[in-house]
This record gives structure tokens, C-alpha cells and sequence, in this order.
């Protein structure tokens, strides 16, 4: 039925004679028609369709790194999928000595950092120390496997031990029932394992996009807060402490334990340690030669802070101290796994929200290193390597593992070459849990707080803030509202912020559109908004106004109508103020933004018309784009205004009213 | 900050030198100079305020109707605004005697209709029927003083009937607490008022736009079906029956109740006056004069069927009739509206909903019928009319009114000419409820299900959803959500579909923008899409993609450079399958549709950039809009790609390309 009156000889005979009469040129003419003629526009089932394939067929970034082309053989088929799934295939044959050297370094200096960092994060989680060491000898292993960064280290971070806790501790509490919580976060793991392999598998990575940049840097900001905030606990050796994350809570909590019995050595002996940490980052800032000292400064503290509390046996003094660490490797913890009771919906929803976080930060991590080094990381292909990076680690007693924004660094500045400097690391914390954990014993709680709070301040990251706050005010507001909401609420209130700023952003942008008036810049016959370009000329006698909304709908199209119409009453007072003779003749809309329009939207245009019929004004309608020109013409808008009154350019639209008579020309 | 380097000189010089050396044409260079000096735009706070003050000045309609302008002194001032408040004092001085004989011709007719269709409403409601003729009373007389639509008849309609009771029976039921529920309608009524008042306080008419025109057909439609399902408990006479509203429900009680015992009377008296409805319909349809036969009708079939009963004795052979209607004026409903209490919450969220489509329904009927008498009518200005006219009506034992479609219809076509129409029906109403109460004692329920059969039929569009389905494939698929949601599941369901679809299309259309390849057309200056324009050239050497999307951010920006990166890559392996010397040179990014970019945006562009280099491509972007153009600015974007590559058109763009000799030019 639409397509019938598009090529109806009677509009196309009436929209030519109308033309030459207003025009007298045939030039324009023979144009309006190719805008008249255009072919039918993808309808919404071939637009899904396209939109369907586009999702499957997204360059793979991935095949330049293997460098290989699809055959059409079954084998060599074979061996492609095999070679994506597992890049390590690829780049495993041309694996040099000199490139292992490089990985090994770089693997015991990311041990070095590991083991303390991950025993921390176990307490921020909630769980025994064991956990997070197991967390970094799987998923290293597998990553290595399947990833496709070179740089990344894997293993648990402090955001994801932060939520994972804060999230599953509302739901079984970890110190009631130790058992129940180990078991709760397992399934987690083994959900948002399966979340990611999935979106990375149905190719549905854009989802990540919906936290926007400036949300993380929000978001990660006040994580880093919370995250320090917990630490209070371990290094002033509290017993009592808030399960509450946000600051205020936070901070009542600490008040209230200053009023109990606490003992400063474990402060002195945290303070003290942390400023050694930090003394020995700064000196590997300072001499780029020294990169190891801040990635071994750590260990040492954990070593000579273990000496010192074994030596002096400080643990009767008040000093925390680790205690028992589980011998062995990893023991299986696939019959831990719960799929039945009431809260699998709750394991569920906290797996999304730590898969979606998990993914977030290992791709921004993964990309930003990849972009140093000059390669592309496919976002898909990363989501299905962690996906089963954390679905293999739910088996084996290992808890969300996602790529760490610091240890990354390290892992880069100490030249690793391949995912091998992961293997290492792994192989390391496997020796370190068979010969370590006795060692282990006597390691203050204040040291492992000194360890996070040292890897806190990467996480905040103020220039980017500013740079959010210099270029974009309301992204700005999406990362401040984010940080507040993660800071005085929870980290799910904060994400939901996020999420909601920023998408009320798009909405806010279509149901508010601008209008602009054009004006024809000097010597040129370009017609430019004329609060951009304050030298544009107006043109007698024509309003031009352009619509700056991609979509004229219903969420719009009334507001454009009484914004339109309010344009030319203001226009017409002025003029008559001003005992100007040559009145408002034609109002030009140029409508070149308006990408789609719909049934309200056309409804409007319609109303627009008569309304603008009644004031005596003829309505000029110049470059609608492919969909908006389809839809005049099947909803038989263009008989209403007239095909004649249709133009390519506003330029051309300009011509006509001027060629017309109906306005005066302007010399210039 | 960022207004400092707008005007950095050194920018500024870099860019005028390039651009020599690039193009050696002045006249360009000082256009792009233009480009670049252009004044800041407004930012994200002085936008919040012109929106603010937008919506706190939309144009008022009102005024021409009152045909006064506002003076500054008080008196002057307070008489405005009590003319703008209580639009009687403008036009009642100008009432004449032969409007009057017209307003009592049409407000006859009216009563005559709305006497039995308000007492079916109640029942549909779950009210006695007296609580339907109380609506008829108070709220047309507030109307007739507040509302500025002279052909609207405000009272009891179906849809909102159907949604009170839906709504209202899950908290308090009819049947089993009779008192509790009608307070609890009253409650709803007075937050449905407040609600709708505050709205038109707060200038938030565009609210109601948030529920489409499509949405709207697809609701009414749905509605239609499930209100004219519910009649068939009325029409046969069933004693018992569900209190859902779905299909499914409802077929599922009509079968059962067929199989309790049933009088077939009811149904043979209720088809036959629903035939003779009709038929006066169809008289009234062929012939222009007969037009109060169809307005009569359901009062000619009250009084024959009542009289038949009556004579008859028919209720003692099953025929259900309406029994007792209190006599006497409305009471006062004051006392019993409850602030306390559980349900307080869940009284303000029916209201709300009630609100929304009471306003929906009444605006778009005011609207039709002002623009068909080309007059405009406030959407604000209706909203705290209704607001008042609701809010006294609960105070009055009436529940949620609003203007009916039917019954308007009627109105105007008995030729009113102003709200005293309203007025006339509403004392005609009075006499009623004092004089004619007894009378109605044996009218048969039947024939109240036929009156609302009979006017169903004009809530369904059929002609509305096919034009829907020809233009908008899309917002077809909104109507039929809605319209099978409310069929299957329930109002509020089917409203939450509506809102859920249409709001999902502004965000995909975002997530998911067009990249479109442009050529020259030929003879022209013009660059457009290939696809709507299959003759554009293209231009060698020169690959230009224009962005179809009006924000370029957080949402899509991977999107699009994933996307722009394709389709170069794409182009470059063509290039080189047909072994063609001429190998792609440069990228004409056209942002003319892109009218606002934040910093994921700002980042994309950056990233593509890079990628750019590294394929040996040159970037160049054409006619940035003013947002973008200043994002790019301060976010020294500019400084990377050059200032000389930015151009105010792609005709410009592809010109420095032919002029720099960096692509070979095409004799055209």
C-alpha cells in the first residue's frame, strides 16, 4: 500500500507542475524528484534482521593476532575455531626463549605482589585466606589458555571482593555460618562465570557499554573509598566492625570501636609498613630502572612484618595476626554448588551484577594496555575466555576472578611478553601453598590492610574526573552521582545510578530537542544555526528553523509543534513592532537531524500545517532524510503541503521562496 | 577552564597554518575559521534553566480564546488571572441568548444519554448506580467554570470505570465491603484530582505525551474488549462472575456460569434494544438531521424496557433489574476520605494511574474537537480543570471523571457552544435524582450492558491501527503490545507494555545508530546517502560516512567506531580485489547529525583516530555541530587531528583533499 503512492504518477505529475511554476527551473525540479523517488527505505524486520547479523559478523579483532584466514575446509575450519577459542594455539608456536625470560621475570614479580595482595582481598571477601590464593592458580592457568591479552593478570580484585561480600553477606552471614557463605559465593562465581561466557557467545558485549566511562570512573572511585574505609577494620585490629559499606556506617562503626579496648601496635606496625610501600612506589616512579621495587615492596613487608611478630611474639600483645592457612592446592568444589533452595534467584542476580563488574574492568584493563602495545582486544572473545575462567574456578573452590587494574601494571612494567608470565605467577602460588602457608602464620592483619590501602589510589582517579568535568558537565554528573551513591548508599544503589543518569541523558535529549534558527553564512550558501555562527543572515520574509532531534515522536513531537509555533508568533510580533512591510511568508523546516519519524510525529506535522495555514504561512520542508521522506509520503503528508514544497537543501528551499516572488530577494 | 583555550591563539594559529598549507584557499580557511571562533554553547546549568523557563512559558492558548493581554497593574493583573483560572469571565460576557438556546438543546440530549450510560459506568465500577448520576452533577458544573473546552462532556466513562474497579478490588472487595470500598474510590478520586491539578501547576503537561497516540489506540481498544466482556455478566443475567479483567478469565466464568442455571430473558431483552441502538446509530449516520436519534436512543430504550418489566413483572421470571437508587442531590463525601492506614500508598499510585489516563483520554477528546472548530486549547490549563473538577467531586460522592469520547461526540453534533451545555445536563441530572429515582427502580441490567455495548464501538480504531501498521511498523508494534496486554493480562500491564515499548525504541535508536556512505549527487554540491540516493557518486580515494545519530556517547560510541572501522577496512579489501592504483586515502566523517558527544565519545574518536594512523588513513570531520565542535576543543581532539582537518561541509572536505593532490580528482 506504501509503496503504490510512491511511485503514483498523479503526485509526482501535481509535485512537478507545482515546481515549475514556483521554481521555473528544471535543474531543482529533476533533484526534488530523486528525493521524491528514493528507494523504500529497510523496514523494522530487515532492520532487525541487519541489526541481528551485525551483532554476529563484528570485526573480530582477534584473527590479526593469529594472523590466520578461513579456509573453506572442515579441518581448517576446525583449527580456526580452535585456534579463536584458544589463542594460544596461535601464538604458542612462535613462543621464543627470550620471550619466556621475559615472562618469567615478570611472573615471580607479579607472585611477589600476588600472594599478599590476594590473601588481603580473601579478607575483604569475607573469606579464609586459602581462597584467595586457590583464586590465583586456576583462573591464571585458564586465561593463559584462552585470552587474548598479552598484559593482563588475572586473579581476585579488590572491587569484586568488595561487592561480592557486601552483596552475599545480606543473604547468609559469613560468620554464623562460615559454610553456607563459602557455598553461596561459589555459585555465585559459577553464575557470573556463565553470565560472561554467555553475553561473549551471543555476542552481546555492547552490553558493558551501558556503563559509561565516566560511571566507572565514578563508580571505581568510591569503591576505592569503601575499600580503604574496610581496611580501618585490619590495620587499627578492630574485633567489632560494621557489615555496612557506606561511609557513614563506616565511620560510626570505627567511633564506636575507639570507645572499646584496642591495641596501636597494630597500627604502628601497619602505618609504618604502608609508608615503606609507598616510599619504595615512589622510588620506582622516580627511576624507572627500579620498577621491581614497588611490585616486591610488599613481600617484603610481609616477610619482615612476619619476622618481627614471630621474633618478638607480638600476637600476645594484641597484634592480629593470619593464623591457619589450608595446606595444599586447590581442592574441588564442584559438590559445593547450589542449585535448589530459595535463594538460587539471589546467587543469580549477585552473579549479573559481579559478571557485569568483573567484565567492565578486565576489558577496560585489557584494552588500555593493548592499545599501548598496538593491538585490538575483541571484547566478545574476552567475555567468553573469563566466562570460563570463572565457571572452571567455581569448581575449584576459586571465587570471581577478573583482570586487576595494579597488578596489571606490574605484570607490564616488568616487560612481560605472553599470558605465560600468568602461568608462572600461578605455578608460584601453587609452590607458595605447598611449602608457604605454615610460614604465613604469623603475618599481621595490619600488613595485609597496608597492601590494599597501597593499591587504592590507582583506583581514584581525579584527573579523569576532571577531564569528565571540563568536557561534559552531565557526565560529570553521572560519575559524581556514582561515587556518591557507592559512598553513601551501597555499590548496588551506586551502579543503579549510574545506570539511570546515564540513560535518562538519552531520553532527556529526545524529549527536550533543540530548535535553531538558520541563517545564510556570508558568501557561501550554507544555511548555519545562527547562535553558532553569529554572522549568518536571516533572509527576509522566511523563517528558517531546524529540528535538533534525531527522532520526531511521540515523546516530542508535541513539544517541536508549540516550540515551532511559538518561534514564528515571536517572529511575526517582532516583525510587526518593528512596521516592518515585508511580513513572515514561509516558514523553511529544515529537517536534516530528524532521522526517524513516527505516527505522533506526523500527526504534529499535520497539526504544524493547518495551524501554520491559519496564520497565513505556506510550510517549506527542506532535506528530510530517507525514513522521514518515506513516511510523508505513505502517510500522504507530502499531499497536504504539497510535493512542490519539498526540497533537497535549504539552500534550494531559499530559491524557490525568493524565485516564487513570495519574498524579496536580498542582495548579496 | 575551557573557555581559556576557545580562544588560545596558538590553537588558533596552528590551525590557520595548517590549513594554508593543506588547502591554500582563504576563502575556505576563514570559513573554518568561523567553524572555530564559534561562541561557547550553552552549558549544562543554563540549559536547565531555559528548559525550566520553557516549560514555566509554553505558549498559552487560553489567552487568544480570552482575547486580553496581560497589563501590568495588579488589578489588571489579578483579573488575568482569574479570567486564566475561570475561563467564564471571559467568554460568559459575551453569551448570548441564541448560544443559550443552543447549549439547552445539546444539554437535553446530553442528559438524555448520559443518564443511563452513567448508571452503567457505576456498575461497572462496582458502585451504585446513584454514585454514577453524582458524577453526572458536580463535576460538568466545575468544569463548566475551570475548563476551557467548549465541547467536552465531562463525567463517568468506561475506561476509567474498568481501570478504578480493576484496580480498587485487589485492595478492598465490593462485595464483601461495600463502605470500605467506595471510601477507598472516593480516596483514589481526590488523589487522582490533587495529582492532575499539580500537573497543570507544574507546567507538566508533556507527561501525558509519554503514552503515544498509538499506545492510546492500542489501550482504548483493549479496553473496549474487556469492558464489553464484563457487559456479558449484565446481558445474561449471571449472578456469578470473575472479577478479572482478561480474556482468558473472563471466557473461562461466561462458560461456567453457562452452566449454572440462566434466564435467557435478560438476553433477549438486552439484544433486541441493543439492535435497536444500533439501528437508531445507523438512521442517524445516513441522515445528518436525525442526528438526536442515536442521542435518544438509550433513553427510548430505559424507558420501553422499563415499562415492559414493569408491566411484565419479568423480575419475577429472572430478569435482573437495577432495584433501589437513592434519591436526592449528592452528599457530602468529605468525611469519608481516608489518610490513615495501610492502603493509603496504594489509594495515591491507582490515583496516579487513573490521573494519567483520565487526562489522556479528556485531552486528546478536547483537542480533536478544538481543532475541528480551529481553536487551541491548553494542555495545562485542562489539567488543573480536571484536576478541581476531580477534587470536588470527591468531596461530592463522585468518583473519577473525565471527558467521554461518546458522549462529546454527541454534544457536538447536537450543536453546543459552550461548557453550559455541561451545566443544562448536569441540573437535568439533578431532576432526575430527585424526581425520577423510582422510576428506574425496574430498569433491566440488560439494557444498561447494551447502552455501554453500544457505545464501545467508537473506542475501538481499527482505521487508527491500520494507518499505525502502514507508517510505523514500530508503533504498531506499541499499539498491539498494549492492546494485547491489556486483553490478556491487565490495564496496568498493557500501560506498562506501552510505556516500556515506546521509551526501548528512543534508547535502541541510540544504541544502535545507521553509518551511511555518502556520494556526490551529480551536478551538485550535494553529498547524501548512497542509498537513498543510488545515482551519488562516490568520490575516489575518499571514503565519507556520515553518523546517524543525533548523540555520539557512552552507549554507541564503540558501536560506531567498530562499525566505521568495518566499513574502511571493507572498502580498503575491495580496493584491493579490483587491484584499483587508487588506494583510500582519506575518511570524511560527516557529524552533521551529531549533535551532542560526551566523553566515551570524545574517546572513541580518539581511539579511531589512532586506528586511522596505523591504516595509513587521513581523518578529516565535516560540519560538526556547535556541541561537538566545542567538546572537540576543549578536549584537545582538535590538536590531534589538526584543525585543518575540520571543514563546514563534506563538499569543502573533498575539495582540500583534490586540492592537497592527496586523491586524484574526478572530472565531473
Amino acid at each position: 500500500m506504501g509503496s503504490s503512492s510512491v511511485n503514483d504518477p498523479n503526485i509526482m505529475e501535481e509535485g512537478g507542475q507545482q515546481l515549475d511554476h514556483v521554481i521555473g527551473d528544471r535543474n531543482v525540479a529533476e533533484r526534488s524528484r530523486m528525493l521524491l523517488n528514493a528507494p523504500q527505505p529497510p523496514g523494522l524486520c530487515s532492520e532487525f534482521v541487519s541489526s541481528v547479523k551485525d551483532i554476529v559478523n563484528l570485526p573480530n579483532g582477534n584473527k590479526s593476532y593469529s594472523g590466520e584466514k578461513k579456509k573453506p575446509e572442515l579441518k581448517q575450519h576446525v583449527g580456526t575455531v580452535l585456534r579463536g577459542l584458544f589463542p594460544i594455539l596461535s601464538w604458542g608456536r612462535i613462543y621464543t626463549l627470550s620471550k619466556f625470560k621475559s615472562d618469567l621475570m615478570s611472573g615471580l614479580t607479579l607472585a611477589s605482589l600476588s600472594i599478599p595482595q590476594s590473601i588481603g582481598y580473601a579478607n575483604l571477601a569475607k573469606l579464609d585466606p586459602q581462597y584467595g590464593l586457590y583464586t590465583n592458580v586456576v583462573p591464571p592457568l585458564i586465561y593463559a589458555l584462552m585470552g587474548s591479552s598479552r598484559e593482563i593478570a588475572i586473579g581476585p580484585v579488590a572491587v569484586v571482593s568488595l561487592l561480592l561480600s557486601s552483596m552475599v553477606q545480606k543473604i547468609v552471614d559469613p560468620v554464623e555460618d562460615p559454610t553456607g557463605y563459602k557455598r553461596f559465593v561459589f555459585t555465585v562465581t559459577l553464575f557470573a562465570g556463565t553470565f560472561q561466557a554467555a553475553f561473549g557467545l551471543l555476542r552481546l558485549g555492547f552490553l558493558i557499554d551501558f556503563l559509561s566511562h565516566s560511571a566507572i570512573v565514578g563508580f571505581m572511585g568510591g569503591a576505592a573509598i569503601v575499600i580503604g574505609l574496610q581496611q580501618l577494620k585490619g590495620l587499627l585490629g578492630f574485633t567489632h566492625f560494621t557489615n555496612n559499606t557506606d561511609v557513614i556506617s563506616v565511620v560510626r562503626a570505627v567511633w564506636r570501636s575507639f570507645h572499646d579496648p584496642w591495641s596501636p601496635h597494630n597500627f604502628i606496625l601497619g602505618c609504618s609498613f604502608l609508608i615503606f610501600i609507598l616510599f619504595a612506589r615512589f622510588l620506582g616512579r622516580r627511576n624507572k630502572k627500579l620498577f621491581w621495587l614497588p611490585a616486591i615492596a610488599p613481600l617484603i613487608s610481609v616477610i619482615l612484618s612476619t619476622l618481627i611478630v614471630y621474633l618478638t611474639r607480638a600476637d600476645k600483645h594484641g597484634v592480629r595476626i593470619v593464623k591457619h592457612i589450608n595446606k595444599g592446592l586447590n581442592p574441588s568444589s564442584a559438590k559445593e554448588l547450589q542449585f535448589s533452595g530459595p535463594n538460587v534467584g539471589e546467587a543469580a542476580k549477585t552473579g549479573l551484577i559481579c559478571a557485569i563488574i568483573a567484565l567492565t574492568e578486565a576489558i577496560a584493563v585489557g584494552r588500555s594496555f593493548a592499545a599501548i602495545k598496538g593491538y585490538h582486544i575483541d571484547g566478545n572473545k574476552e567475555m567468553v575466555a573469563i566466562g570460563f575462567t570463572n565457571i572452571l574456578g567455581s569448581l575449584t573452590s576459586c571465587y570471581v576472578a577478573t583482570g586487576s587494574f595494579s597488578r596489571t601494571a606490574v605484570n607490564f612494567s616488568a616487560g612481560c611478553q605472553t599470558a605465560i608470565s600468568n602461568v608462572v605467577m600461578a605455578l608460584t602460588v601453587i609452590l607458595a601453598l605447598e611449602f608457604l602457608t605454615r610460614l604465613l602464620y604469623y603475618t599481621p592483619t595490619a600488613i595485609l590492610a597496608s597492601i590494599i590501602l597501597s593499591a587504592l589510589p590507582g583506583l581514584i582517579d581525579i584527573n579523569g574526573a576532571r577531564n569528565i568535568y571540563r568536557i561534559d558537565k552531565y557526565d560529570f554528573l553521572a560519575c559524581f552521582g556514582t561515587f556518591l551513591g557507592v559512598l553513601f548508599a551501597s555499590v548496588e544503589i551506586g551502579l543503579l545510578i549510574a545506570v539511570t543518569i546515564s540513560f535518562s541523558r538519552i531520553i532527556l535529549n529526545s524529549i527536550r530537542p533543540g530548535i535553531n534558527n538558520l541563517g545564510q553564512l556570508p558568501g557561501t550558501n550554507n544555511f548555519c544555526s545562527t547562535s553558532q555562527f553569529p554572522m549568518a543572515i536571516k533572509i527576509p520574509g522566511v523563517l528558517i528553523l531546524r529540528v535538533e532531534s534525531s527522532y520526531l515522536g511521540f515523546a516530542n513531537a508535541n513539544y517541536i509543534r508549540e516550540r515551532i509555533l511559538k518561534w514564528v508568533t515571536e517572529e511575526q510580533e517582532n516583525e510587526e513592532s518593528k512596521e516592518n512591510a515585508r511580513t513572515l511568508q514561509v516558514l523553511v523546516l529544515d529537517m536534516s537531524n530528524v532521522l526517524n519519524i513516527d505516527t505522533s510525529g506526523i500527526h504534529a506535522l499535520e497539526e504544524l500545517h493547518k495551524e501554520l495555514v491559519s496564520l497565513d504561512l505556506q510550510l517549506a520542508i527542506a532535506s528530510p532524510t530517507w525514513k522521514v521522506m518515506h513516511k510523508m509520503k505513505i502517510s500522504k503528508y507530502m499531499d497536504i503541503i504539497g510535493s512542490g514544497w519539498i526540497f533537497l537543501t535549504v539552500s534550494e528551499a531559499v530559491d524557490a521562496c525568493i524565485g516564487s516572488k513570495m519574498v524579496i530577494s536580498l542582495p548579496c
